[in-house]
């Protein structure tokens, strides 16, 4: 069984995500060969100075000849660019994995580049994001008890997926595995709904009358609620065009949830409201609990 | 002029707000005597003792004998009953205050129990909540560099806007002022329909099957989207049951704006998406900014 130790990681897109793949597996000591793959030098020699890769490139193609784990951590619509550029000089046992947080899409993708899904690729989504982004904004702590969900399909190697899994294990990550459909309508309610909501409501506000005395006098509830509205505008755009469906899907459910809200309101219903609420409250602290609790066999599917 | 230094302060209602009161007065060494009022004994006794308070009473109209300033900190609903309580014992000298997230109900509700809205009355509510509750919530800093709105009448007495005004900033918070409707509409924008949404997107996400499992593959966006749907159910019952007209009216400008975006995304219309991302982005660093300024001339409305 191979291991993640002495392999060579080429690292594509050394943002937020990628960037702190980097820097966990350098400070939890993984002994592992990374190279950094960006656009810009700088970052890149940046990255390389402060220790938290071993190598860069600002060409994917020569970078990944003689990989064992390519991590493409790039958005959603630059995928396909790097799977064609990359392709011509991937090994037989070299592991694709991707970082994408939506699933359907990277397998359509992959599938157009490859025709066919290849048994070495392994599509990926570490649940780890923050409204901030760039190499400047990773961190080495990322990943500490944060999920990543791998959606191997049934012929996915057995072997690709242990030491994908293996790789973010060593980053801090807790690993579990789900089906593709399931993980883009699973995201699309936690976190890509929440996201379109965010940037919505910021939008709304903002083209009120005064909008800026409006925000003057709004305090730390709408600091928060309001936090992801400040997400990358491309990684988003891409999430959305490639995962509009199931979005759309539980975006309906929330409106038609919100006009049985509004009727109550005209309607003076307390006691629908208060019901209401409770529930709400009930709901959210066991999801806090679930957040705080460490799941246990955590890479059974 | 009256100052509040020596003054004879009753907070009705030692939750959030009125025990975090009773704490900042105290802790910032302002030398008014303060009874706390509320209908919990062992509650008031433990303020008594870490020294929040100076005297309690589970009875309101026996402590408003002879007070200088009395707030009222309970829920919207509860407002009236306790002004009815307490009209009778009310000095002429006597200012009353509110603390309450509505003001033309409030407004309303005084109108009613006295047949007019006394110079003495100004009502005010201090922007400062949280998603916990009660006086075990409570904070001696809970108003540091917050804001308190103030929305006196044409024929408020000045001499008790500016005793309000005193014991909030002694208290540690900025004071504004503005106009009771135009309170309701700003707040409604920025407080109430942020809270109605977390409430529904809980909601939403717990109706689905499997909403464990949904929940379990959430991070910490929504752990922060959502913190104001584990808010009090009471308190916020009241606050939608009295401000629904405004909150009903910038609740229908977002879902208009969620149909555009629907239609985006069905569309795939990056641009539009990318376009409304990037003013979200640029609206809230504004916000952010606004949040961390000090306000010049707090008090001048």
């Amino acid at each position: 069984m191979r291991s993640i130790e002495g392999s060579k990681i080429v690292i594509v897109g050394l943002g937020l995500i990628g960037g702190s793949l980097a820097r966990a597996l350098k400070s939890r000591n993984s002994k592992c060969h990374i190279t950094g793959v960006g656009r810009r030098a700088d970052i890149l020699q940046q990255a390389l100075e402060s220790g938290s890769i071993d190598a860069f490139s600002t060409n994917a193609q020569a970078a990944c000849q003689g990989a064992d784990i390519v991590v493409l951590a790039v958005p959603v619509l630059s995928v396909g660019d790097i799977l064609r550029e990359i392709a011509p000089v991937l090994g037989s046992n070299t592991i694709v994995t991707d970082a994408a947080s939506v699933k359907q899409h990277i397998v359509d993708v992959v599938h157009k580049v490859f025709g066919g899904i290849p048994v070495n690729f392994v599509p990926g989504h570490p649940i780890a994001g923050s409204e901030q982004s760039g190499f400047e904004a990773s961190s080495a702590t990322l990943f500490n008890n944060r999920k990543v969900i791998l959606t191997p399909l049934d012929h996915t190697s057995a072997e690709a997926v242990s030491l994908v899994s293996g790789m973010w294990k060593a980053a801090g990550a807790q690993v579990l595995q789900m089906g593709v459909g399931r993980h883009d309508e699973v995201l699309a309610a936690t976190s890509h709904l929440p996201h379109l909501l965010a940037f919505a409501l910021v939008d709304t506000l903002s083209q009120q009358g005064e909008s800026e005395e409006i925000f003057r006098y709004a305090a730390g509830g709408l600091r928060d609620f309001t936090r992801i509205a400040s997400s990358d505008p491309v990684m988003w755009r891409d999430i959305f065009l490639t995962n509009a469906e199931a979005t759309v899907g539980i975006l309906d459910e929330y409106v038609s949830d919100l006009q049985k809200l509004r009727k109550n309101l005209l309607a003076q219903d307390g006691e629908a409201l208060i019901a209401m609420f409770r529930r709400a409250n009930k709901s959210r602290a066991s999801f806090l609990c679930m957040l705080q609790t460490t799941t246990e066999n955590p890479d059974k599917p």
